[in-house]
């Protein structure tokens, strides 16, 4: 059995399962993602890390589905979430509090209190008001809570504008000296922080194994001056995540060595755990967006294949005019052209490639949106009116329905309860 | 009382109900619509065009929920529907099919029937693919189907890329040349098609009162040479809508006079029914987002306001860079300066405004993001596990509750049912 998505004969399948089937019996459209390519590519960065004390804790918001979090929980890995949403599904596959990581720039009084009540491993911390915040709600309870102060080291991520996020004008982070001008205030007026490590994630989908050992150097030498200020030893170091994958053709995924390589050396000097955030680099190639083509249009100076998946099933071509490989589900050797394959949302922002090379399908064809199986029905949205997708798990050469296909009976509820009121 | 949203003392008020009370109630983010605002939206278009046989057909996908339908259902406007669901929708709040008008590039079988069942007044037909597709289920009913040509007429509307739909090169409407033809087809080989009509519309948010006179003369011709070539009258020209509103301080909505003025003659000289969609302009500056500052963080270069809401709720600045008002619900003589109001989601992207000069709120404070009536809540999602926000109507001074937020239970159902299970 191949692993991952391959074509048998000229069948496009995923762990030897037939998409076409899965399409046949699930309908379109339909995200499907592999448990065993999960799994292929967590283990790729434990190895590349292999030897250190390390937590490799899943981006929860790069593709929550119960099921997927339970795969990445039996395999031992923990969790970094954004929202006490997040924490809810965690708690709801049984992760322990001790394996969650708590970030995001907005975290509210009740999402602090119920991730103190949940006991997670640590909150990174994204301002000066959200410390003050955070204490102030850890010394209500008579608690410590244990934070990372998250920094924002003005390091260039070289990824489009809306998935940078090290750079100095954007949200995230404390810049450096602010940032230790914080952490010694850990030690004098926010005495319910235990300032326990440094973070650091400075971007999506890089590419340039050159960025990440730039940012252990910064880390790095900021977490001494840290543990110099206040004396105290810090435990963990984070530097997120931002693995990039090989969207396109020609492209190559991070190569992670160059990073383990400057960091393991310091991480044993320094004697602190190492954390890190993949999400889009564990589950974006373990997933495809299944379509059907609806129609073929001719236009005058392009095809378009207007397909039944939409920007409301996936929104990264619309928003970061991302790239994703389409390939027939069918191979076959259909007459090749340009076209554009389109959604039938009423947008010409609606698309999901444009301008691309290929087969040109036939009504009917079922086409495979690859590498999709991150920042895919997370995103997803039920723009004019459209119920969102199921989700398929394949495990062990068996399909799992992981979500079922919304219904239009769905959508209404909350409004129906309360419209049939008045 | 004031018409609309306005200060009462130094707190900002929708028809004289206080907005800061609503979020007290409520809860934020939050959206709040004005009814009597939609009808005057409403009546202003009606009093353009007074003296035409016209339907208003209001573009149910920018702002689809029950009690907005029903606001419009009542000044007996006409309804431009895109899809199945939001055929469902005009339904559950008693709409007739003859005042539905169905469009949409990607109709599917099960929707082009369900349409036929309700008896929709018109489809407007999309490509020659779909034409016949409408041919062909309404021939297996042995009915015959009203159907209106999308026209392209290639006029550039100047406004953002992604709400263009009339050049050429977009996934919309059929070119002049080839639309011809298909009209002559419905007269051999297409005769489960009742042509009753041309349509177009050639873009969003068009603030250029000359595009829309342009447009009148390209589908008049157009709609003459149909007649020639068919030998039958056409019954209905549809202009859809793309009428700009006032998003920017500066800016002033479409004059609809230079349109109604080209436009009323022809239709008397056609013996024609105008069909307009207008949505936008109805819905948008009816609506407002409530958030309140969760955080102010004061970066190097600027200040950010992290508020409750986020690109979840309101997509349009992150999609199209889109420029929405942002004003303080309690008047103020805070310190000025520049800032950024962005939202706790973990994107660089997730921003409701950049680069603001205006009063620095404090944390507490609650800001409306004005004229979000339209392509707000539709375009929400759920990403980082976030509910959805509540929209409240004020109809007559009365708050009603016409969508409850979004719990967490409604975000888990469909994945939970079949978790469970396994």
């Amino acid at each position: 059995m191949t692993l991952g998505f391959d074509y048998i004969g000229d069948a496009l399948a995923v762990d030897g399962v037939s998409l076409a089937d899965l399409a046949g019996e699930y309908g379109t459209p339909l995200y499907v993602y592999s448990a065993e390519v999960m799994r292929h590519n967590y283990r790729r960065i434990e190895r590349a890390f292999a030897g250190a004390d390390v937590m490799i804790a899943y981006s929860v918001k790069s593709n929550s589905n119960l099921a997927v979090l339970k795969v990445l929980k039996d395999l031992g890995a923990g969790f970094d979430i954004v929202s006490g949403g997040e924490l809810i599904r965690t708690q709801r596959v049984g992760i322990p509090g001790e394996r969650v990581i708590f970030a995001g720039v907005g975290k509210t009084e009740k999402e602090i209190s119920d991730a103190l009540d949940a006991g997670v491993s640590e909150f990174n911390v994204e301002s000066e008001a959200e410390a003050e915040r955070i204490n102030a709600v850890a010394a209500a309870r008579g608690e410590r809570a244990p934070v990372a102060i998250r920094i924002n080291p003005n390091i260039d991520a070289k990824t489009h504008k809306y998935i940078t996020t090290g750079k100095r004008e954007n949200k995230f982070g404390i810049s450096m000296g602010r940032a230790l001008e914080l952490a010694g205030r850990t030690r004098t007026d926010l005495p319910n922080l235990d300032l326990i490590g440094i973070h650091c994630h400075i971007g999506s989908q890089i590419l340039d194994s050159s960025i990440h050992p730039r940012v252990v150097e910064a880390v790095v030498d900021f977490a001494r001056k840290v543990m110099d200020k206040t004396g105290q030893p810090l435990k963990t170091l984070n530097f997120g995540g931002g693995f990039g994958i090989a969207y396109e053709k020609g492209q190559t995924p991070l190569d992670l060595q160059p990073f383990a390589d400057a960091l393991l050396p310091r991480l044993a000097e320094l004697k602190v755990k190492l954390l890190l955030e993949p999400g889009r680099s564990i589950a974006g190639p373990a997933g495809v967006l299944l379509t059907r083509v609806e129609y073929i249009k001719k236009g005058e100076e392009r095809t378009f294949a207007i397909v039944d998946a939409a920007m409301t099933e996936l929104l990264r071509p619309t928003l970061y005019e991302a790239h994703h490989e389409i390939l027939p589900v069918h191979r076959n050797d259909r007459e090749t052209g340009r076209m554009d394959v389109v959604g039938p949302v009423c947008e010409t922002g609606d698309f999901l490639a444009l301008d691309r090379e290929g087969a040109i399908p036939h009504q009917g064809d079922l086409l495979a949106v690859m590498d999709a199986g991150a920042y895919g029905f997370v995103m997803s949205s039920t723009y004019n009116a459209r119920p969102r997708p199921a989700e398929i798990l394949i495990d062990g050469g068996k399909a799992l329905l992981a979500r079922r296909r919304e219904t239009h009976e769905d959508l209404l509820r909350a409004e129906d309860e309360v419209f049939a009121a008045n």
